[in-house]
């Protein structure tokens, strides 16, 4: 049975040596002092190595089941789920206004890496309440947020986020499901919804559906889809849960991970509805959510890989098989450690560079979305909004990747479910998919994202990376082992990018057929760059006479693995962008 | 739900015109004329579409159940293994003599393909029984054999492997179980042993399980290992059952994937056993059917593969969402296909370039298999033996990483177990760890094939391929857009091979760091190979005047889409396998 122990000695190190948290100006940043950082992630830590890791596999096996219309979820979850808001988890970064505690979205980031590596599938019921939080918070009147935010902060009443339908989920302009405006100003809801997390359940008086249907009448397509409140129990003017609103659970789907969860199909029969913001304009409110909810899945993707990892290195150092072909290990043993082995190091060093790597990108990201936020920097929301499809399709890419390799280290028993590191994988899984198949984020990268703001953002992430060359040119650390690595990255990064300039115009084909590969390099090129900065700030603490010596060491070795065999992939990325469109459509549909 | 059609064309294309089988001196080729080829292919491709296809995932979702001893499997397999039996399926290319019908290998295994694809868990139990029927071919008296194998030829008896110990898989010189000789010549068995496919059923008279053990007082280590005939029913002089045998099933494993078949854990309590070929030489036994174990297990991967690429390419043909963005295909209707979008035909021309690669590499091999065993071809075994690594490790490797893509394809959708997506990824994952992880591929590869008959193999193995640059360096379809790119990836695998001979002799971490890289290396230049041959033996058909031209001209269309996109990895495997162990064992195994 895995283990889960919080890598907060990592989490304080990209806080506090890395990004320098508390040195920043965004507001709220000068709380961030090691001491609080350092008490919320250990206590985060406890409940999710004492609580919520050993519930995974239960999750996994019981599921949760739909018995006469109500869901109930696996053993022990209601009871972790109430440990969860009486610990005031779930009102960690919510508004103080609606009873949250107002800490930094980065915050929020670094304790749900927590949550979501010991227990994924649990930790989507707060994780999609939090979204319908959001958008609550941004477009709900101060009416609707009365009335729903303060029960959702503290997870009393639980969200939803309802958007496929079986017939569409990327393209949701062919959505069917309908809302007709009532004399009351509400709207019957009627339409079926599939790929509901959460959809129902048994840990909350109430769930409060955020629904995508379109008003008859309105326009075609996308343009036409508005955004609605619809909750399980209509709420009363005073608060109390009046009539149950029209609407059930269909059926819960058969997954291939997160059984944990309640994944719905929603029929909506004529059910009660209000508004959420614009009438028509339901796309543009989900989007405001978007940078989060990605950003959301990417953690997801590197969480997996990282309880993966830690699992498969403790298991690499007890198992003895084989002997070190350099000379025994173990002598006393009958035979020496898995980890002696280098293909086992090779497989480690590429999951502990990928993981360690991520979790800087991604609380760098969030660093991005607070400084947006909350000093309305465009720049900022600029540059995270161009690296969120990279974050969630490439993360979670490699995040599953990782997590198939942390299986294999333990040969025949990673495939038996008892050890626990199949789960990991099947529930990674689900990363490269929803929130926008990972396909589609590359569309959004190169067919959107690029071009935004007449190419502003780019080039802005490719100074910063010159930048940061340039400065650290001479440096010890960087000069030879980073350096060179990162600016050939970059390079090659610009080269696709260039490609696509001179020759998507003319044929978008030959862009798109490379966005996979472009999402990809430019993921590699993050990382590069986190690696660079994470081994600045290891040789400034080594130089600062660090106690923890092995501690930085290991980060600059690590860094080095990274630049040397995992950055040059770009070089292959390019040279299949350059391919063009040619070859990826040179067959028609029925010459397959 | 998931269906199959058997590649019938494909592999008749790649026997027929690419290997030119009937026309090969291999004994018994000259029987492969197309017209009994066709007929074989046809046959089992009928069976595997009605018959196994739809039990695949019946056996997913019910599993195999044990009841007071006794194994069940899952509903309809026991009469779909009759129907097998009946057809004289399992006898296809087994020994006359005992009832087999003597077909080559080569015709097993593309029958072994569509049966496999079809149901991978239900074809493993006849897979096993076949590899035991091998072994006691290979090593048994003449007694053994009359005893054993006219029954297993029939699959009324079905065979097992039993290695696996709960403390050694790799290692087997750990092994505990022990034989201890008795009075009559046979031997008591003692111990338990994991993960052991078809271990028992309900589908068979009897099962004969070979098992490794130790007798008391041998050599230690792998040195000491016998091979042990263990029947579940003892078989009395005139070949009818007799007693049960004092053996018996722990438990079931519970599994990632292949739930079809029932992986037990088999506990041996004085069993009688009887020992097969020489004392103490139970591994050196086990070895000489390793070739075609192996090849059969890369088979499995790409099988996968290909029935999940054949479901991908439908639905991408079949669902609607989005549009074209260089303009509508489908006018009349709400959205276009998912084909016309060129990330997800990038997906699909991965898929389809490496399944049809990999389908003429494993027919490639099992060609020379049956030209080692039929003419004594000592250069032909070193050969295959040289590229089984390969073969096992790439072709599995890529097979899973292919039913992942092909899961992707779906959405949503692809991660509900309904659409059976899941189960062809789920299943495919263990053909990465069995019959030696991917990892021990490697290190056999680099630590072993490489430096056979010193380095004789690899030597040929490149001069083959220079051979057939040089012939085709002007050939009209090949000069662009195939001879360049193998020349270079074959020149990379040249330079990693001289790399790990000038380092892997003082540092052997220097070439075991990059074993792993090196067999995916290895794996490209062999499809590459295999798309040239392919591309001129297709180009060769339309200048012969073939009436199927698009055939032809698309087999020469995802050739190119695999020299151009797919063997510059080649490069990046390189540039890995140059840094050398250094990066790779930085660390001291406390610093992680």
């Amino acid at each position: 049975m895995p283990t889960y122990t919080a890598p907060i000695q990592d989490m304080n190190f990209v806080l506090h040596e890395v990004l320098k948290v508390s040195e920043s100006n965004i507001p709220g940043y000068d709380e961030l002092e090691s001491d609080l950082t350092n008490a919320v992630l250990e206590e985060a830590g406890k409940i999710a190595s004492d609580v919520l890791a050993p519930l995974n596999a239960v999750g996994d096996t019981e599921g949760c089941r739909l018995e006469n219309g109500v869901v109930y979820t696996p053993t022990g979850f209601k009871e972790a789920f109430e440990q969860l808001k009486e610990g005031g988890w779930t009102a960690l970064d919510c508004d103080p206004e609606y009873g949250g505690q107002g800490m930094p979205y980065i915050l929020g980031t670094a304790v749900g890496e927590i949550f979501v590596s010991s227990n994924m599938a649990f930790n989507m019921y707060a994780g999609l309440t939090h979204g319908a939080y959001s958008a609550i918070h941004a477009h709900g009147t101060d009416e609707q947020k009365q009335t729903y935010l303060p029960k959702m902060v503290s997870c009393d009443w639980t969200g939803t986020m309802n958007l496929t339908e079986p017939h569409c989920g990327t393209d949701l302009g062919l959505m069917r499901t309908k809302a007709e405006p009532q004399d009351d100003g509400s709207y019957k809801i009627t339409g079926q919804k599939i790929f509901i997390s959460a959809g129902d359940h048994d840990m909350s008086e109430n769930i409060i559906h955020l629904v995508l249907a379109k008003i008859p009448g309105g326009p075609e397509g996308v343009k036409g889809i508005s955004l609605f409140i619809v909750p399980k129990f209509i709420v009363n003017e005073d608060g109390s849960l009046g009539d149950r609103n029209s609407l059930s659970v269909g059926k819960i789907e058969e997954k291939m991970g997160i059984h944990g969860n309640s994944t719905c199909v929603m029929d909506y029969d004529g059910a009660t509805g209000y508004l959420l913001g614009d009438m028509h304009k339901g796309m543009r409110a989900m989007f405001t959510m978007m940078n989060e909810a990605r950003l959301g899945v990417g953690l997801q993707g590197y969480a997996q890989a990282a309880v993966a990892y830690e699992n498969a290195l403790a298991y690499a150092k007890d198992r003895l098989q084989g002997r070190d072909v350099t000379g025994t290990k173990n002598p006393d043993g009958p035979a020496d450690p898995l980890i002696v082995h280098p293909d086992i190091r090779r497989n480690l060093m590429d999951q502990k560079s990928f993981v360690e790597g991520a979790r800087a990108f991604v609380l760098w990201g969030s660093s991005l979305i607070d400084q947006g936020h909350k000093l309305n920097d465009k720049d900022a929301e600029g540059l995270v909004s161009l690296m969120i499809p990279v974050i969630k399709g490439f993360l979670t890419d490699k995040g599953f990747e990782n997590a198939v390799n942390a299986q294999q280290v333990y040969g025949g028993h990673g495939y038996i479910e008892e050890w626990g590191m199949s789960q990991f994988a099947r529930d990674a899984r689900i990363t490269m998919i929803y929130e926008g198949a990972n396909g589609v984020q590359a569309l959004d990268l190169v067919g959107r994202k690029l071009a935004t703001d007449g190419g502003k953002h780019v080039m802005a992430f490719f100074e910063m990376v010159k930048a940061f060359l340039k400065e650290n040119a001479e440096h010890p650390a960087l000069k030879d082992d980073f350096i060179p690595q990162l600016k050939q990255a970059s390079k090659d990064l610009q080269a696709a990018g260039m490609f696509f300039m001179q020759n998507g115009m003319k044929n978008p084909n030959d862009a798109l057929s490379g966005s996979y590969d472009f999402m990809h390099m430019f993921g590699h090129v993050c990382l590069g760059l986190m690696w660079a900065r994470m081994a600045k700030a290891a040789h400034d603490a080594l130089e600062g006479g660090a106690s923890n010596k092995e501690f930085y060491t290991a980060k600059i070795a690590t860094g080095r693995y990274y630049m040397a065999r995992q950055l040059p992939a770009t070089r292959l990325h390019l040279a299949r962008i350059e391919t063009g469109g040619d070859p990826v459509m040179a067959l028609d549909a029925e010459e397959f």
